[in-house]
């Protein structure tokens, strides 16, 4: 395939993927692609023999609060980008070929969505286990891939597979910073000029742990303690939460540990940011 | 091939599945199998090139006071019945293969299942809906085959394919019934010699409303009412619901009814029993 192919309805879809060869890579997207994204879909290239990806801000995931009138688009721009890497089929399916009328039903990952992230966003990953069932069914790619920066989506995401039987190996790419350490989000664009200053001091707390956890320090209360430490630092901080826990089951960690996710949810001004960093492996 | 594959692990069927050639119709079942059972085996093999039936009886879809225990089962009958019917692979999962520890994914078909059956057992759908998705993501088959003698879990399932847009065809097949009207189903097993004279009021009451319908009546709430009356005048039977329905929603239906589902719950003694019937179509 010389071209890069543009579907919207599931039975373009279909046609489209008709003709491209297996192995299949896919990254599934909610557009306004960055650097973090491309990564995705290069180690998808490396991958398969085809690559398909999808661009569509999921509204099931977002509560009525939240931020989806306002979530950046730029389909053109995306478009181009994702033509630049070689891909092979993109599909931007509408929200009614997703969520026709009459639409009911969810996929729920009981645990593992109500837990951090999930505390706070009671019916976020529900909306997120949701799409991806959908997309992995429209789509039956071989390979599918997500940023460790949404490490709690990717550990859904995994358990949902394992426990639906989906034929799909689920890939976790490293997280893309800014040169200043900043992980890259589409959110990011919400952020003045010294809040993206100030957002710095997400990272700045996960490096500061990751630099005690390499000099001995194994106490979860005191990693936690040093990313809490320098996020309160930081006026227009406000620290949402910070986790020291098992990077598969998400299970908290206290006392000694051998190996953990630190993750935390940042509120800078308005805009709320997340990272995380997997120590110990 | 020549001979019936039996396999238990997702492994195992995974590699047994390779060696079947397209297209492949399933059939799911929970075993001890009966003449209703084979007529949709009978279908899937009219249909496809390949056939292959689960035998597995769900606990999720069971509430803790129901009969998963005593559940009837033969599975050396069951093999040598498919094997008659020129099935090429049967899968018999464990428990522990199906649900391992851990486990925590659930899928909901929110509307559909709450009425009717689903509002006297509240979690048997979702049990449903969940084991069917893992079964259809572990088989991939073309078509699936159910009875309608389960009107409303074939419901559930059309609506759960189409909202999470599983690649597979829904072929519902018609009721098979004694020679003196009852619907064949595992549990007639549980009724003493009385009690299966008396289920026979179940169909004796749909009958009696088909019979109505084609007569010209078209009120909802007369066509209920005859199968109530049917039910009431047998004093080994307790009429649980009776329901006219649109046969697509499932939604309760009032006044005049162009088409419609009848359907019922009846207790004979501790055996509880449904049955159904379309009008108008």
């Amino acid at each position: 395939m010389l071209t890069m192919k543009t579907v919207e309805t599931t039975s373009e879809l279909k046609n489209a993927l008709d003709e491209l060869d297996r192995a299949l890579g896919f990254v599934p997207t909610m557009g306004y692609l960055h650097e973090g994204h491309l990564s995705l879909v290069q180690k998808a290239r490396e991958e398969n023999t085809s690559v398909a990806v999808s661009i569509f801000a999921n509204p099931t995931q977002f509560s009525t609060d939240e931020d989806l009138a306002n979530y950046p688009r730029d389909i053109e721009r995306d478009i181009e980008l994702l033509a630049g890497e070689g891909v092979d089929l993109v599909w931007i399916p509408t929200v009614e070929t997703m969520y026709p009328e009459g639409y009911q039903t969810w996929i729920e990952v009981d645990r593992l969505s109500t837990i951090l992230e999930g505390s706070f966003r009671p019916t976020h990953f529900r909306g997120v286990a949701t799409v991806v069932a959908k997309l992995f069914n429209a789509v039956s790619p071989d390979k599918a891939y997500f940023g460790q920066k949404d490490a709690q989506q990717a550990a859904v995401i995994k358990q949902m597979v394992r426990d639906l039987n989906f034929h799909v190996e689920i890939i976790v790419c490293p997280t893309v910073r800014e040169p200043d350490g900043v992980a890259m989000s589409s959110r990011n664009i919400y952020l003045g000029e010294g809040e993206r200053l100030a957002a710095r001091c997400l990272s700045r707390g996960l490096f500061l742990a990751s630099d005690a956890f390499q000099g001995g320090e194994r106490k979860a209360g005191e990693l936690k303690k040093i990313v809490k430490d320098e996020v309160e630092n930081e006026s227009l901080a406000r620290l949402q939460y910070v986790s020291c826990a098992d990077p598969i089951t998400l299970i908290e960690l206290e006392k000694e540990v051998k190996e953990c996710l630190i993750s935390m949810a940042v509120f800078i001004g308005k805009t709320r940011l997340i990272d995380n960093l997997r120590l110990g492996k």
